[in-house]
């Protein structure tokens, strides 16, 4: 069982920050998400676009904003669960939540942050019968742990940026790569188009379009797929893993049944103090929540969670009294042991 | 008579994001400072100072923060009157208000934006009798046009940051500088310190510690100070400027009278829904609110000052609809022509 003070779902910006805001308040935190890396939307969706409202950012990549703040609370050690969907909540006695994933994963905390974006990211799957059959057995939806495939033959299916960029990835590392798209055209930053037709013609990928993959084949792991080639009689491709990347779309999921309030697909909270929900101790935070004015933007996520976690605070040490101190002033003590601080004034006679 | 979108009172942090947001919204905003330069709190109290808890920055200098939120807004061509404290507002007949300033500049504008931090930036003055007859006749509190020292005699009176730094700026400028202070120790950054120790070697800061200022000559403009030095005689020097820098302390002054509710030495508003005050049209957002769990802290201002907008724009425009567009989705046009935009993705085959 993994315990921790606030236990957040969902590594998006939202979640990352409220690590930072609660490490001042020597708050631990722990994060799931479904995602196999931090970064929510910014990193699953657009890492390589530029966001130009992030305050003091006139510019920044979505993926560079993920990794500054992973800098900025490196110092608080969050733990992750990387790649499960939280999927049931049990109140216990003592008024601790306990947390259970999708793969059974546990986690208990006092105070639970929902920072759950528009939903836990499932992947969009191939109509194929039998494959639900051959999950996590050669097929994978996202790509968790590329060194899985060293040495493999691999058949990825897509026409967008996770299809091309993977491939891309992959020549380094598996025996073969072939990526099957049902267009001979693909959508994708100009860069990442150019580098596979580069790779193709070098021979390092194998690609095949128009055409898709129609079967599976394989006992207990997949040994090949049946490919359909316009024009063409099916035929059966060898390969040791299947990798349709066609996309993953949020599902608010399971926690739509946990008994908080509802309303247009997002999590009623109390935007006049602290970022509530219906249910003391589960606060919900970021794009995932709503109320009277919200807008869905990242840096309404960041005060979200600060204020959050000051009533956080409250809640978890209702006997003492919290007396902020800016962090300029009193510097940032990480859990890690380093401390960061500003150089003090010195007092010195000029001679 | 300035007229804009939204007059901004208060050109801190809180004030300077706010033209961004309002900028996406083609809004115009105009601010008005105490201060010669903007920057509120983190230009005049702390400019060479990290700041840690600035969302997706693990350090940033106050000052860089300053300049990083110019550079962001830059497109939208905010106007500025600097140097100026608001002093008064009207209410039109039209629901517009005329707000003008201790100098008598009048500014007109549908929406009033309080951003106004801990209050305008009023310098703390010395104990001299005949001192307010000389106030912009050669004496100054502040700095606002370092050319206005060109070839002039000048002394300047403290013992902190500003008195060290404004000293060594001034060397190259002034025909003399000399720097009076009661102790002979200084209270500052040690570069600044040292620096100082330095000129004086060179002789190019005059330096007379301890001593204090205590009499001022001259008939329409200085000419020259009384200086009392510790166990000595008071004595005559001549210059053509007297610089008291003993800090600036914010004071709410006079937005305290204009009918808004105060609790606390701040402005109460409706975080529930739109930081509005008591006076609908007049906004408070920053530092200088007040509502239930406030947080004094830079990202909050930066939320505040966005929700703010969006209910700026409906007062503005109350039949239209706003329909947000993500910053990385529509792009950013600036008021300048000029327009940031996202590298569009390309549908490109591969042959
Ligand atoms: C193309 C695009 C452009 C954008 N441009 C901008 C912009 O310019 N400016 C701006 O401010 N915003 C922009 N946004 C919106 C911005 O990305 C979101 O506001 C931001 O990502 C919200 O952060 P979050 O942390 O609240 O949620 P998310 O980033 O959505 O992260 C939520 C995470 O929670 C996980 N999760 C949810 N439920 C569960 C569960 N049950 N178990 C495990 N994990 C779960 C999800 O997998 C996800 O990783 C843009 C969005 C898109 C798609
Ligand atoms: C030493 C120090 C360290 C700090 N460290 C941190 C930190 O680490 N993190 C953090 O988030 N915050 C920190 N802060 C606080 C932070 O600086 C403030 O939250 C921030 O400056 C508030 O921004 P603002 O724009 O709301 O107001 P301000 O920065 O106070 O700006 C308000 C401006 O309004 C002007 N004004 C007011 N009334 C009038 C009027 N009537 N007419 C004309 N002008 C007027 C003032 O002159 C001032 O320039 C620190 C503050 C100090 C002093």
């Amino acid at each position: 069982m993994i315990q921790t003070d606030i236990l957040i779902i969902g590594a998006g910006p939202t979640g990352l920050f409220t690590v930072f805001e609660a490490g001042l308040l020597k708050l631990r935190c722990h994060l799931i998400d479904a995602l196999p890396q931090p970064g929510g939307q910014c990193s699953e969706i657009y890492p390589k676009k530029p966001i130009y409202d992030i305050p003091a950012y006139p510019e920044i990549l979505a993926g560079d904003l993920t990794n500054k703040l992973l800098e900025q609370i490196k110092q608080f050690e969050p733990g992750f669960t990387l790649g499960e969907r939280a999927d049931s909540i049990e109140r216990q006695d003592d008024g601790t939540f306990i947390i259970t994933t999708n793969k059974g994963t546990k986690h208990k905390a006092p105070v639970v942050a929902i920072a759950g974006g528009l939903g836990s990211f499932e992947p969009r799957k191939p109509l194929i019968e039998n494959i639900a059959k051959f999950e996590d057995k050669g097929v994978e939806y996202m790509i968790k742990e590329p060194e899985l495939y060293r040495d493999k033959d691999v058949v990825i299916a897509g026409g967008g940026d996770s299809a091309l960029d993977w491939s891309i990835f992959l020549t380094d590392i598996a025996k073969s790569v072939t990526l099957i798209h049902r267009r001979n055209e693909f959508r994708g930053a100009l860069d990442s188009v150019e580098k596979v037709q580069e790779l193709k013609n070098l021979g390092k990928i194998h690609l095949i379009t128009p055409a898709e993959v129609k079967g599976i084949l394989g006992n207990d792991h997949v040994t090949g797929v049946v490919v359909e080639e316009k024009d063409n009689e099916p035929y059966i491709l060898d390969t040791d893993h299947f990798i349709p990347l066609f996309g993953l779309a949020p599902k608010l999921g399971p926690i739509a049944n946990w008994g908080l309030e509802i309303e247009k697909n997002a999590i009623k909270v109390n935007n006049a103090l602290d970022y509530q929900t219906n249910i003391p101790g589960i606060y919900a935070i970021g794009d995932v929540n709503t109320y009277p004015g919200k807008l869905k933007l990242i840096l309404c996520g960041f005060h979200e969670a600060t204020l959050m976690c000051q009533s956080a605070y409250q809640r978890i040490h209702p006997d003492k009294k919290y007396v902020m101190k800016y962090t300029t002033v009193g510097g940032v003590e990480g859990f890690d042991g380093t401390k960061k601080e500003a150089p003090k004034a010195v007092v010195k006679a000029i001679e």
